[in-house]
């Protein structure tokens, strides 16, 4: 249950709901509903209600806060016909901390010390309203809606008591991130295997330029599990790029760090989107040196030594000047590696010939060029997050079969 | 109530809830209650009956396909006691569609085309499962989870069946972005005028770098909103950067675009990332010109012309190399102003003078230097998107007194 009528009247995607939802999942617990409500009192307690006839386990997040429109512990109390009472030494606690610092904060803020009969305060490390666990049956946490402090709490705090309340099997969820290949042709490849699987259930997810493949044991045993992944990853091969929850980006990092390679980039219609996933690894700046954004055909020529012939000729767009941004890159980072992106990202610019989605990416090397011509589907952005996983795809799949800098 | 057990399974944001409430929203009908459940028959009959005790409009995404777990008809059917019956002209029409492409489906297919007694099907323009609209009370609508599927057929096929039951007030929600302030700058800045507001309800939202203020109608005239609404402006001033969704790179790239000025970037821990959100804008190939990713200092040395002895002395994250950085990069790329970004993102590199989160941006013009040094919070993406909405809020301000290349 998830609170707060931001959420729900402004069009914001609630993003606490499915963390706490893979939260769970990664530790073998799948969620099977969740209701986002507003911040009323009997809203939230008809939600509770709710949730609570349909599952073992029910999180609250949000509405614990010290203001008035913080009515989730008041309406939890109605939910479970539990009385709430002012906890003694959390409110102690709480007056200490304001006094230590000096402030002397109005009455209402001891409301974050108000817990429901029967339940456990549990700590807030991040912030100060603290959360509380009912060990049920139903199990009933209501936890802060503040990001960072439903985090802390959920993983430090609630997880290890709901794991040692609910003990689950291992191995119950695996994942497997796959690039190159498109959703169907996925699953075409897994499908015989399938057969085989007693008790696994699968889900296939796209997102622009990514399939992620997960199995959920439904009654499977460990072996059972660890055979079916096997078999996904002889039918997969080297389109698996990881079996975590890891980016395409972090996936490259970690080869040419092993490599000992460096990366430089030249991006056009992605005007910077590589280099930003790139360097939101942590660490990149071991592996990636820098790179051109070269929007304008200016740039290309300056910055890259497009020769301005081939860009009448061939056009921004095209194989061609995609190699030599690529090599241009290269030689003026002085780098092992680079790829470069150009491509008509829409919605204006495309023709006939070259429509909106035509892109091409380039990797330079010491062997030579690779160039990859592409026709993506969907809007603006879409088109731009596969043309930086495309040209992600090509240096991974071409750093597999690299030998490393220091065996070269 | 959204449909569909890989939403729930794996952790991944649900997008079609957020849209459906934006669009209501913005249309004057505010969402009061999301439901996501599985794919399960009984799951989604009751989460039905749920909506409907609670709201006079129930919309409900996904389930409408053509295959075994795609249940949702069935379950509509359940939850409000009406029987399902083959409409004879859709299953004619998709059988004409199915055999104009030479396909014989087998016959589950036709399952989409059993409605509810009562019901009117949605035409779908963009895919094959058609919708349902039953006018109620509760108006029930079933619309497909694919989401250029259910985009057009709310827009185009629902809102104004609904908009024509349910009429709305105009000026019933008003928006505007803000820049360069605090939520709680915002916030204390309209709190003397919002004491006089009548029936009109705010919300105040934050995300890194930006924030938006809403106000709602709740009784409120169209004359009270409008005069609530310069109140707002006169409060916040520059500081709103838009009074629609429009992001601060577009806002930027409207002021560039009217006053004929070009620009460029030079970025260090952003990566890449404030080209990419410049160049998301459509059109933005008529202001930008592209820009270095100068992540290693031997690029910002080379590419821009920061000396040395300044990334010795000073460092890479300092204001003299910032200012640097952008003159460096408006000169090589020949552009009216240049945007610069240096900073230490995080998790490491943090020092005791120069914690994680210190960052300069710069702005380089025919006027000289401007920089600002800034100390965010949040973790490695926050503090880069925080950098990246900081650089353009500095531009935009800057725009907003400079006058236009034809009047200078």
């Amino acid at each position: 249950v998830v609170v707060g009528s931001e959420i729900l009247l402004d069009g914001r995607a609630d993003t606490n709901g499915p963390w706490i939802e893979s939260v769970l999942a990664r530790a073998g617990i799948p969620c099977i509903l969740r209701l986002v409500v507003g911040d009323g009192r009997d809203d939230i307690a008809d939600a509770i209600r709710t949730a609570a006839r349909r599952a073992p386990i029910v999180i609250v997040s949000g509405g614990l806060g010290p203001t008035f429109d913080d009515l989730t512990r008041e309406a939890a109390s109605d939910a479970l016909g539990r009385a709430l009472s002012r906890d003694a030494s959390l409110e102690a606690r709480m007056r200490e901390r304001y006094h230590g610092r000096g402030l002397d904060p109005p009455g209402s803020v001891y409301r974050m010390a108000d817990v429901i009969t029967g339940a456990e305060p549990l700590r807030n490390r991040v912030g100060s309203a603290p959360g509380q666990l009912l060990a049920g049956p139903p199990l009933v946490a209501l936890l802060p809606g503040v990001p960072a402090e439903l985090e802390a709490m959920l993983e430090e705090e609630l997880l290890p008591r709901i794991l040692a309340l609910h003990p689950v099997e291992p191995a119950g969820r695996l994942v497997f991130k796959i690039s190159g290949m498109y959703e169907s042709e996925v699953e075409s490849a897994i499908s015989p295997g399938m057969a085989e699987w007693n008790g696994i259930a699968s889900t296939i997810l796209a997102s622009p330029g990514e399939v992620t493949l997960f199995l959920r044991a439904r009654g499977a045993s460990h072996d059972e599990m660890l055979r079916a992944a096997a078999g996904v990853r002889k039918a997969l091969g080297e389109a698996i790029f990881a079996e975590t929850d890891e980016s395409i980006a972090a996936a490259v990092g970690r080869l040419l760090d092993e490599a000992r390679l460096t990366l430089a980039t030249a991006e056009s219609c992605t005007g910077g989107m590589l280099g930003s996933m790139i360097t939101s690894v942590p660490g990149s700046s071991r592996w990636y040196r820098g790179g051109a954004v070269a929007y304008a055909n200016g740039i290309k020529r300056r910055w890259l030594g497009v020769p301005a012939g081939m860009l009448l000729r061939q056009g921004a767009v095209s194989g061609e000047t995609a190699a030599r941004m690529a090599r241009g890159a290269r030689r003026r980072a002085g780098t092992d590696l680079a790829l470069a992106v150009t491509g008509i990202a829409g919605p204006d610019g495309g023709t006939p010939s070259k429509p909106v989605g035509t892109v091409f990416v380039a990797l330079a090397s010491s062997r030579g060029d690779s160039v990859r011509s592409l026709r993506l589907p969907g809007n603006r952005e879409m088109i731009r997050l596969r043309s930086c996983r495309a040209a992600l795809d090509l240096l991974r799949r071409t750093l597999l079969e690299i030998p490393s800098r220091g065996a070269a």
